[in-house]
């Protein structure tokens, strides 16, 4: 893009993320409620910016939603390459983590809800569907098990453990193991 | 007229056991929001008299929830006693479905509520952690998986799968068992 070489347009971009990474940071406490005056205090702008820059409460929520899932994104396609048939696990856990963090995210994910996640459902359900098939093929995923039970899993466990993303790393992965003791140790092809 | 006390006990008996059924089922249905005029029109009876048994809204789901979990509570004792070990699972599917089926329960439930559901909570807790005993004196439970696990995985999903009570026992089956295939097929005392 021509524009990046005016310094306003750099102005612009840097209070943008500063904005962004603060609502982030924010939102992750106070989840959907998060107030904008803190977001705008902590990324050391005014509220006049902050909105100059996200009309409303929604379109900055959306925003920090789309980072998050996007970050989930890519780490369930890192996963998927270095840890094979354990991704599926590992980025369902971190996945419940986030949501649970995030409460607003949780709820916007209900299947009843139509809103801001929408779009973010897609990407995270390709992106399991690939760790999916990937734990599959190596028998580590039972044939029954549909992608989207796997992400209603977290994300009911998530609203569950709202605002504590150690509960809910716990209860995904006891969903994940099953509440019965292991029959036998699990021999994997990889340490 | 003394001789005219005894029916009018049994009336008012009988309009309380009509009216609570009939929320049973609106409740099922339509959850905390159910109409109390449609509540009434099914079980026969007029607002009025509605309203003479349960002084608000929140008087009658208080009792409509109250019943379901002394049921679900007597079921979990009598699991206890006939499925023994396989009682805890077959419970907590029970508990899922019936809390998905009845959705003011399952955020009455939560853990940051104050309301209606608390006393429910230790009632159901003390029978789940009879099921629970049970089932890990037979090693099929694990040490580290606690009560409150347990329990927040079957709200957690009942909160999920919210109106689609099949949905929540499916994914129920699928957090008491884990995503992986059995290793080798189960071996039980009892058929």
């Amino acid at each position: 893009m021509t524009s990046q070489r005016t310094p306003q347009r750099a102005d612009w971009r840097r209070n943008r993320e500063r904005l962004l990474a603060a609502a982030a940071e924010v939102v992750a406490r106070d989840g959907a409620s998060a107030s904008l005056e803190e977001i705008a205090r902590r990324a050391g702008l005014g509220s006049a910016t902050l909105h100059r820059h996200f009309r409303s409460r929604e379109d900055l929520l959306t925003e920090v939603f789309h980072e998050g899932v996007e970050r989930l994104v890519a780490r369930g396609r890192e996963l998927n390459e270095a840890e094979a048939s354990k991704g599926l696990a590992i980025w369902l856990e971190e996945l419940t983590r986030y949501t649970a963090a995030t409460r607003g995210l949780a709820f916007s994910l209900r299947p009843t809800s139509t809103g801001t996640g929408s779009g973010c459902i897609g990407m995270l359900r390709d992106v399991a569907g690939d760790l999916a098939a990937t734990a599959a093929a190596a028998d580590r995923l039972r044939p029954d098990v549909t992608v989207e039970d796997l992400l209603a899993l977290a994300n009911g466990i998530a609203i569950q453990a709202e605002d504590d993303p150690d509960l809910a790393a716990r209860l995904l992965r006891i969903a994940v193991t099953g509440i019965e003791p292991s029959r036998e140790p699990r021999r994997d092809s990889r340490a």
